[in-house]
This record gives C-alpha cells, structure tokens and sequence, in this order.
C-alpha cells in the first residue's frame, strides 16, 4: 500500500491591507523554506476603524478564504484583527491560528529591564487594551503606557507635506512615552516598522524597539516542518492589485509577480 | 374616481461615511421641508484610496439602497463617488441623480475674479482631474491648480498629536496655491468645510473659498416640490452607528436619533 507523504505546510497571512507584509517579510527572512499565501482586504482597510463585530466578521471570511487557498497555518498580520478576534477564529477554525500580540507581549517582556514598556498603535487596538492586558499578564508588576497614534498609518501610506512635518508628528507622539522613561516601545501595527528609523533616532539608542513582525515570525516559524519540495508565494488582494503591488514590492523588498483578485 | 395625491419627495443622500451629512446640514439650512435618508457606508470608508472599479460597485449599492428606502432624488455627497460613478449612475437609474462636483464648480466659475482656482481633495478625487475639467469646461481660460492632501481626513477625523501640527500641516499643504496667486479655494472633500476657518486663516480673506456642500444645496433645494406634510430624517450606517451617531451630530449640529443599522 503506497502511503501518501503529508502535505507540504502552507502559511495563510492575512490584513486589512498591505500593513502584514512586514509579517510575510519577517516569515520569509528567518525560513524562506515553506509555501504561502497572502491575503490582504484592501477594499476594506482599514480595519481600525471599524467596530468588533465588522472586525470579527470580515476575519472569519478572511481566514476561511485562506483555508480554501490550501493554507494549513494562519497568522493573522492585522494588530486590530488579532486584538478583536482572534479567540473567536481560534474556537472557530481546527486549523492552527497565530495572532501578533502574544508574541509581541512575550518578546517585550523578555527585553524590558526596568518593566516600563510603551505600546503605540491604531485607536482601536489600544482602546482594546490588548497588548497591555498581554503584557501584564507575562510580567503583572510591569508599568505600560499605551498609545493610540491614528495619523501614522496615513502618514507612512500617503506621505507627509514635508519631511519635517513628519518627523515633528513622531516627535510629539512619542514625547509622552519619553516622560514615562520607557526602555522599550513595542510597535503595536504592521506599519509602523516602516518609520522603526524615525522612531528609534527620536527615542534614543537606549530604548529596544519590539517588532509584533518579528516576534511572530519567531514562534511560527519553528513550528513549521520543512519538507516542502517546492516554495511558492501567492498575494491575494481584494482592491487595486497594481497598487498593491507597487508598494508591496517596497515593503517586502521582493519582486511579488502577479497579484489576484479576491472579491468580497 | 379618486386621485391619489404624489408621493412626497424624499431626498436620499449616501457617502462614504460621515462627510456627506455636511451635505444633509446645506440641505437643511437651504429648506427643511423635505424628507431626507442618508447612508454612511461606513463599514467601507475610505473610498478615496480604492480603485475606479470598487467605488463605482459601491456607489451602485448605495443608490439601489436609497431607492429601496423611497428615494425620489439621489444626491452622491461622496466627492470620490461622483468623481468616478455619477455617470455610470445616471445611465443605469431613472431616478434624478445630483453630484457635488458640477455644482461646485459652477459656484467656483462665478465666485473668481482672476480665473485662479485652486482644488484641494483626496487623492483619488485629484487624481481624477474631474474638479479641473468641470471647471475648464464653463470657463475654459481658467488656471486651475488641483493638489491632493491625503492626510486631512484622517486629520479631521481622528485629531492631530497637537493644534500646532493641525495648523502646520494646513499651512504647508496650501502653500503652494497661495504661490500660485489662487483668489478661489474650492474644497473638494466633504470633510474640509470643518476645518473651513483655519484654511480660511490661513489663506486670508482676500481668497473666496467654495463649499460643494452648499453649492449642491442651491441646485438641488429648488428642484424639489415642498408638498410634504412630513418631514422625517432617517440616518443608516454600515457600521459603528454609536460612533457615526457620536461624530455625525457634531457635523450637524442637530440631534439625529436613531441611526440604523445597513449590513452589505
């Protein structure tokens, strides 16, 4: 009796946009050795300002798009996604589920010495309290200052007028955090490590940066079994695949070739 | 043989989200004695980062919706929406359907004195130079310089770390018109007549500035047949009615009641 090898894994990644490419870039550069396919919700982004019940819906549309894409892992790239509906995909799914914020939580702990850590991240996300509630429950005598920092994604998607104006706005965003003495500062949306540069030069060099990216790139990918004979990357969008791939290809520092369509 | 009288009109307006209902409050303040429902899609904002194909897919919804509720007019209140969709609406619904842009710019040909007209909108509206060829067209030696200020909406919506950045942010992106010598600033996003008095500042009062708001009121207010014996508001959100009832009373300035829920 001829017994079939297991199916080669495949990683499903979704977002609300092109924000969980940082996710994808993160899973590529620590093992490029598996199989993937990306989803992101473009004509629906953004997912911060919606509320918890849109949010958990258009997740679980997202992910059962990704199962039947093949994908027998899924890591939700979208910080609001993860913070709002992760339990529910979870209990929902037999298929396993990996979120950002656990990750984040435990890789910020793990950095901190002095246990003041920032957040900052879209309205929704800190109203969640998520990464905060994470944190403390790894490290309960751990002082978190979160923050919400609604004209970033914007900015680090469309530009600003000038150069100086967006440095000034990371400058008074970030100012709180400082008068907080915080020696860590975990980027809580798959934007934000696009201006980590910015951030990190308006901080100082004494204080770690965390990136949710990498944190859940390294507790995937060990999890996965590299036996995969072949390696393929497949990116699904839901609105504008030439913008997508325009400045996916930015944020991934590789050539995407085609980009379908999912529609709604 | 009874006669049965017309129906009332009722005036059905849709935007992305809240922005439009600067629309409802120039209808209002022209002739309250109208019926009116509105729909705030809401769970799809923005449509000024989506593509040509997806607005137009909406804007088609939306209008069969508003119908669905008894609209005997349609205004698109969505500067996006009309940029791309309103002729394909017009075509495809017999019902009258008005837009923002014709009228505004109708408003901004009759408003300048020297013929320099500056534009500001989304990038998409911009993008779409229908603004510019709306004007050419009544006024064909005008100058007319179109500028997208992506970061406004979220600006507007969301706040700024500061009124200073709020402030700096205006003056930078209109910096170039007042180089250009513009005498009339048409607002080109439903948004910015609430930030009306700061643009109006900064650019001083020398420069006239044009609201489509109140430029799509005078057109259409005098359309409509004031035979109604009631006049209801009613108020649908794709999503998030707490908030769109929240952020929508202040655009107002009336109170608005119920919002109901529209699930796509």
């Amino acid at each position: 009796m001829n017994e079939q090898p297991p199916s080669p894994p495949i990683i499903g990644v979704f977002d609300s946009g092109l924000g969980g490419l940082t996710v994808v870039k993160a899973l590529i550069d620590r093992s490029p050795d598996f199989s993937l396919v990306y989803f992101g919700d473009t004509a629906r982004f953004p997912y911060g300002t919606k509320s918890a019940e849109t949010v958990i819906r258009y997740a679980i549309e997202n992910t059962s798009f990704l199962i039947d894409q093949g994908a027998t892992i899924i890591v939700v790239a979208c910080n609001t996604a993860t913070a709002v509906a992760l339990p529910r995909l979870q209990s929902l799914f037999s298929t396993p589920i990996y979120g950002v914020i656990a990750p984040a939580a435990a890789r910020a702990v793990a950095v901190t010495k002095t246990g003041n850590i920032g957040v900052i991240g879209t309205s929704r996300t800190i109203k969640s309290r998520s990464y905060t509630k994470a944190i403390l429950q790894l490290l309960p005598e751990a002082h978190v200052t979160a923050l919400a920092c609604p004209l970033l994604v914007s900015l680090i998607e469309d530009g600003a007028p000038s150069e100086a104006i967006k440095k000034l706005i990371v400058s008074e965003y970030l100012r709180p955090l400082q008068q907080k003495n915080i020696d860590t500062l975990l980027l809580g949306c798959t934007h934000y490590p696009l201006i980590e540069t910015l951030i990190q030069e308006e901080l100082g060099s004494s204080v770690a940066i965390v990136d949710p990216a990498k944190a859940c790139a390294e507790i995937v990918c060990p999890s996965i079994p590299c036996n995969s004979t072949t390696t393929t990357y497949r990116f699904f969008a839901s609105d504008d695949t030439h913008r997508f791939k325009a400045i996916g290809e930015a944020f991934l520092g590789i050539k995407i070739g085609k980009v379908y369509t999912q529609t709604g």
